[in-house]
């Protein structure tokens, strides 16, 4: 079966981690950037590999996790994505994108498999055609 | 019984009656716009007294209806928004708002007055406390 | 064509007028309550005529809205309920029954018919069988 | 402002007409057959004009609304489907639709412009791009 | 604890191996067909057991995995259904169930756990009275 | 990482391990309580450091899971609630609370973690701000 992968984009490396480790535990390939420069870089170069976005709304640089999401939206139109964040959530209404799930921090790495596979198999059932 | 208002920002004339009609027939106030720099001006006079806003998407100049709403969800997070547009839609996955719905153009009045009301009991279920 | 009856329970007439007004306009025929005694009362003597409970919820007396949708469930387990309040909404998450619709008031006509409607059109999908 | 039409298939002359008078209330044109043949015929002549389906199930012959609706999705794979039905619901988990609403005799007229208002909403959200 | 079984239908072995490993990860029974006559022959057989069906749609012979869906749903009209499919995603608005979710190939083995936990889940909501 | 905590109350020692086990192997960490008394008392020593609650209908003693879920969300409004039960799935339309899961044993782990990731996620997106 092939593999189905997923980008991730944070800048705390312990955060990266354990979400890489979830997902690999439900069987998904990651791909992963520690900032959002790096992000739109790694969603130039492999963005059509990749089936959904996990990022960080802080990333420590002007590129926010909202900049990536729009981004990659753009170019992706029906990108599941996922933000996780601590402090930013209350900004989610007005600068997420639809269709998307906030994650607070903190979480329990079970939650972020589960939001990508809810919008993954609801992606299939309204867009694949 | 008080009366619930909703910001329509239209630069189409007879769109905007259309939806102002609809919403008065099904017992909502309206508070109108027709540019997106009038409908910004506008939120910010009577911001707290609208419940929800109807943006089409190009509105002539340089403020489009992603503009309005997103500094319409920096100052009221849960307000909610339908957007009404002829050939943006492609955009909406990018630019638009969480939780908020599209409306294609041709639309029946019936549309908007069915969105507005399924967001604003949405509404009151997820955030009044 | 059959008709389809309302359970409308409110103390303050000229809501309840509303209700039935604009429930009337969408093609709904409706039975009203004018407190929690009178609602109980009125759903055990017409119960089964009647497809959905529009409730406010401080009916004035000892027996409150959250009362009166809670008695009804356990007589119909799938009765739709749409609650309206001015000031308990807050409660809703704890006294509210599953799958019910609150409405805070102020609120126009049209989210009234649009809820009702929303409950009844679902519960034929889920229950009916 | 250009109109949407709806395609309303129905063996009962009265009901058609309530849910025809119902949609034009609501804004909406119709197109209308009063039975299951003469509904493929229909869409195969105007099929790019309507935006939705409300179909009967039990349509006096042998082509029943499961069928309309299944030819209808073949040919335009989001068309909204609507179904009214008095003896069939029990039918509609097994015969029905994905993304499908079924409406239980005896409704509302408010009830089909609610679904129908509610499936077009969604399917500019969901498909348009 | 009882056990929860779940149909799985697949003619690729290998992908049958892997759904049956993740439903085992999630703490499932399985019980397996490889091809859609065995599926109906097995459903027949183990009906009751089984509180959900997992099926691929081109099932190498002549009953497809929409076939299994309706033929489930006829005997029992509330049976969760997950369709996996490489090419056919096209016809799932058209031949898929109501209430059905649709996973498209590649696919993570945490997408159809995650799929059947969230239909089995939904539906003790909103059938078991 | 910060740890995120579920209440658990079950009077069944097995399947309160059994879930425990789950949510851990989710990354959860879990407070448990073997009868609604206990229950209560453990919300109210440790209600603001946990983020959901799992609870048994029957609890053995006079305050039932539909008691303890209540009183909960008097305290935190918006506490995720999933409810296990056996025999008693028929009542929680009537007394369960709004936005609630039920889970009918038997169940499998994997569908307790999924709820709680569903509905922890949705609390994220519709309440933080």
């Amino acid at each position: 079966m092939a593999d189905v992968c997923i980008f991730v984009v944070d800048d705390d490396f312990l955060i990266a981690q354990s979400v890489e480790d979830a997902l690999a535990d439900g069987g998904f390939l990651t791909a992963t950037a520690n900032n959002g420069s790096d992000g739109l870089a790694l969603m130039d170069k492999r963005g059509p590999e990749c089936r959904a976005l996990v990022t960080d709304v802080n990333l420590g640089d002007k590129v926010t996790g909202w900049d990536v999401a729009r981004a990659a939206r753009m170019k992706f139109p029906y990108l599941p994505v996922v933000y996780v964040t601590a402090d930013s959530s209350h900004e989610w209404t007005a600068h997420g994108v639809p269709e998307s799930i906030l994650i607070t921090k903190p979480f329990a790495p079970a939650q972020v498999v589960s939001a990508v596979a809810q919008l993954l198999n609801r992606e299939s059932n309204d867009h694949d055609a």
